[in-house]
């Protein structure tokens, strides 16, 4: 739903007469009352509960690249990796959300490491998943017993109740930022944990997964699996696809054909090759490229999302605050911030995912573009 | 998905070696660090955030209707109804979430309360919501300009960014119990509010809103609204209607045929008829009848239910915990908690919802019915 | 999609120069061998094949009741019912289809007629079915051992490859019309059919089905039979829902509010209540009422109707035709031809059925109103 | 639905006592009387119109392909491509079908010759279309504007109402396979037509087309074109793919991993990106490779069913039939037909399709193995 309202706020008080003392002792009786019995009065608190539009705990904050991978290495010297810690994850902490480790209230982001010759440990999760490889390579992913190879530019995906763990056999250690809906599944309560075996069930080192092998052709699908997945059987979207989408958006636009979702602005979905949609249930994840100078529309969003610089710089603008992005940086846009891209002189890739599928799948999506611009 | 899995708890210990007080010492800095930065170790929290099956932080309640209607009629000797509290409603705040006023961590359950003569101004939100009438009548619920009476055992929907204002024509105050999915959306940052007309758009009192005239009659639908909508076009489930079809499944369980869910035990869900889907996005609703003495299976579930009950009386065990339930008398059960109804001598009538619906959209459903059970 | 193209017909020649003696030898012996190895050439035969919008070969035709209740009364004298002949039907043949009794490509109609104490004998088919009972009552059709009665103004359903029979427990023979896709699965290649028992398997005659105390509660559905079922689990639709359903639209019509399809005229489609959508997958089922003198619009659709009128008189104009139409009569409207319908003095009932479904599943549905009108 | 039931024949003669000359006399008189009303009685003649299982009229034919490809030759010396003729088309005419050119009551299928220079008008149709190229290349086909190249292996779309022509601007003519659902539109009155364009809109040669930058890069999507298209927005699926998705499919097979059909037997379906589902809503597309000697289990199936072959040789046995297969040859199977493969000494490929779609869409999907095979 586009709506064009203007979200002004409201905040009508509440201008019940002014009470007498006695009767402010009555209502204090009352409540007090109410708070023994666990019940707490509307009337009091649903300019808080039900504003006018989102008003989100959670703040925009951007984490420098540079910061995280010192920190990750410094990591690898301290602690080792293993069962009952699982992963060498350190998680991105938004500010206005408190005490718990989410990047927003439904997602995390962390930066996973791995040093040469390690292995994460197999479990499974009813939390989705992916990874997104910023740089390097020689990890592999066994996801259910499948091998896939981390590479540069790579999505994996390790959707909800997948075995999978990790190990590298190169002679670097290997980083790369972990998505998952931690928080949404622990706020939920909608979240299972199981362990796997302790050693890899897989070894091989293939140059392509079995699930690639399978469902990575354009167009075609395996007659022996029809049917919707309802998460993607697709284990790796390797960056070469992902690359050459984007360019031909580019060219097209060039041509003047449509193609491209704004002026110098290409963008791609990853999608589940079985229904079109998006690869998890509860994730959206998409890569963008702009064009040096290029700017995108300020838009207002149900929902959260996260940025990772690829290549090139950009600034974001995020309501009124402005944030410069480079390599590696991290950012997220809470629900119903405002926010638009502007490229650096260079022009940026940039690594998106969101919540959005929740809202979509709800009827709660809601996009609003301010008018006059 | 049915799991027999054991869902026995894990929580292998993470254990690295003893790291000498110089290796503390530098782990301390480490972290230190990492907080400065807005960044955490996953290693450490993994366990609380990732438990092996929910541990709801919400804890199963039962709240007294003798309690509530009293309050409920204290409120209304003390505070009056009208624009900025908007509703004289009291809610019912889970024991275990702490600050807000949320019966689950998705559900909103309240008691509202309206005197003769008094009018509730109208609004609308983009929280979905309905009302239940344990008892009383002579309210009449006009939702976008269609006035919808509310009689005893009537279910009444306000889906999400409808318009509704209540108002009572009769002598008697009346009281009924509102459900909403404002936690939800307050923790997902999806909510929307406006403020709608002051006074009446529609001080009739017909017998059957339009909605009804439109939608009531079985398995037929105006040929001019064709379509699916995202929520129920139906905005009064009449008592009657939801009595005879209890009546009959109980019947046809007497001759021998299918119809009830277990021995003794009658169910319907309130549907969307341009769907034969649950009546709104986030919210299930359903009425359970037990004859005397009927007893359910335990089952854990993913999600939260909310029960009240209509007539009768019954037990209900929640985990390791047993209430009694009599008239009007409200409980809640957390996500994954197994639970299992008990009608008492006279049988059971119980009205119920639920927040099911979004974790079967979005993949996430899950029971387990323990085994020899 | 609702077109406001011209259809004008295109029927260019295709003129290749006219040839030579010499060049004709040579086509007739192209032509010839083509024939030989059951090949065709297009250039020929493209205009035939392919039409600038549809040209049935199926038109327009009235059944008057009298003939069709005279027919089927001497039928009775005349034939027995019993296995092999399976059914005492008189199935309306139109004169544009040449041999076989189609109605429409897709579409059989005929009239079927018990006399008191005879039973036509249980059997199944994938091929869909309806009853619907333009007067009279005494028969119970017994479907998958559910006995169903049929009385006047019902629809009774049996989907596809559900054991059925009928039986007269009156004293007054019994007529009704029967609708099924047979051409479309005759057409198709898509028909089986087998042999039920002999005898009843439920000689009871309860005045509601047992699927009616399951399904007919509007806006409830058991919760013991949950998902999406193909076809409606709903047998019967008794008369007196569609009777106050269609009441209830006009007089929303009156009170100035939407409900109607078009002024004076009440229109209700029976539905799938586990989907909203349509009783069976090939065939679409309404009822109309349109007040003394109302008048519909024309209107071009792909696929057939089946109009029998149940009360009052009307005139129907199909392209450039007019039939009169009176109690009981039966007219059909062939694929793309404009109809529309006029109410006699005293208003007309009109069951109606179609094969929309096909072409809307098809995505290749497609209608037009002719502007101006 | 997977049946296991014998298929036997019925036929139970209906057996009325034999009637008296009066009796047959009075029979006789209603009768005719029947056929002058345009009634026909279903008692005898419901052994013909809905029999056991499906007894198609189109029996299973072979085209060889070196008749089809010397008589699109000789039409090539002696018609002209053009408006009116449209395509120098020659459509394979099933034998059992008596007039019209139908490979199958639904599909269409014929072989397109254009030589050097020519160019097919472009013209649109609500019927659904593809092109398989067997050989050559050197024509593009452009669709709404889009040229797309035409290679040997490829399988290219035209969707209904899409604008489409074909030029050759090679030196050498180019033969290849049409396939539409002609007989389908022809026979459920559903089809339209209209012309485009005499001069091309688009005389570029692009290696790719736009559709293939836009939509085939394997699980990636355009941001810029959300949501669900009935048909597949993919215009060219191409040879190179289709045949790595096979290759792959068989080494899966060779290192034991799941992804064949069959033993030896390697298929993809070609899918609409946007849902996963079929390219068109009626006419499923496949390409199949059999190992040297690899033998596929009967099945019989509703629906038809076309192979092509592409390379190598195989025996295709079909009810009692067998037919051998080479280069080019095609091959149809009736609805409900017993089929299996027998790949020749090295191995077979070929190309698919067939009109499942319109039988699961509409639920009369159904298939069948003979036990013990």
């Amino acid at each position: 739903m586009t709506e064009s309202t203007d979200y002004a706020a409201r905040h009508v008080e509440f201008t019940a007469p002014e009470p007498t003392p006695e009767e402010q002792a009555e209502l204090d009786s009352m409540y007090a009352r109410m708070d023994e019995l666990h019940m707490k009065p509307l009337w009091n608190q649903i300019g808080g509960l039900m504003p006018n539009a989102p008003e989100p705990q959670a703040v925009a904050h951007r984490w420098d690249w540079s910061e995280l991978i010192t920190l990750a290495r410094r990591a690898s010297d301290l602690v080792p990796v293993g069962r009952g810690g699982e992963r060498r994850a350190i998680g991105l902490a938004n500010p206005g959300l408190g005490g718990p480790t989410y990047i927003a209230p439904t997602l995390w982001a962390a930066i996973q490491y791995l040093a040469p010759g390690e292995n994460a440990p197999a479990h499974r999760h009813s939390q989705n998943a992916f990874r997104f490889v910023l740089e390097g390579e020689g990890v592999w992913t066994v996801v259910n017993g499948d091998a896939v190879p981390m590479r540069r530019g790579d999505l994996l995906l390790t959707p909800g109740w997948n075995f999978h763990g990790h190990h590298n056999i190169a002679t670097e250690p290997m980083a790369w930022l972990d998505g998952l809906d931690i928080p949404f599944a622990h706020q939920m309560d909608s979240g299972f944990f199981e362990y796997g075996s302790e050693r890899l069930t897989d070894e091989s080192t293939p140059d392509h997964s079995r699930s690639e092998r399978l469902w990575a052709h354009p167009g075609l699908r395996p007659v022996a699996f029809p049917g919707q997945a309802s998460a993607s059987p697709l284990g790796r979207y390797a960056w070469e696809h992902t690359d050459a989408a984007l360019r031909d958006q580019l060219a097209l636009e060039d041509a003047g054909f449509p193609g491209v979702v704004g002026p110098g602005h290409a963008a791609i979905r990853y999608t589940n090759p079985t229904t079109g949609g998006d690869v998890m249930s509860t994730i959206r994840a998409e890569f963008h490229r702009l064009r040096p100078g290029a700017v995108t529309t300020p838009v207002h969003e149900v929902g959260n999302r996260v940025f990772q610089v690829f290549e090139g710089s950009a600034t974001i603008r995020i309501g009124d605050e402005v944030f410069g992005l480079n390599h590696g940086d991290v950012v997220n846009v809470p629900s119903w911030r405002p926010w638009s891209l502007e490229a650096g002189p260079e022009g940026v890739d940039l690594f998106c995912f969101s919540d959005h599928p929740i809202f979509e799948k709800l009827d709660l999506a809601r996009t609003y573009t301010p008018e006059g611009i």
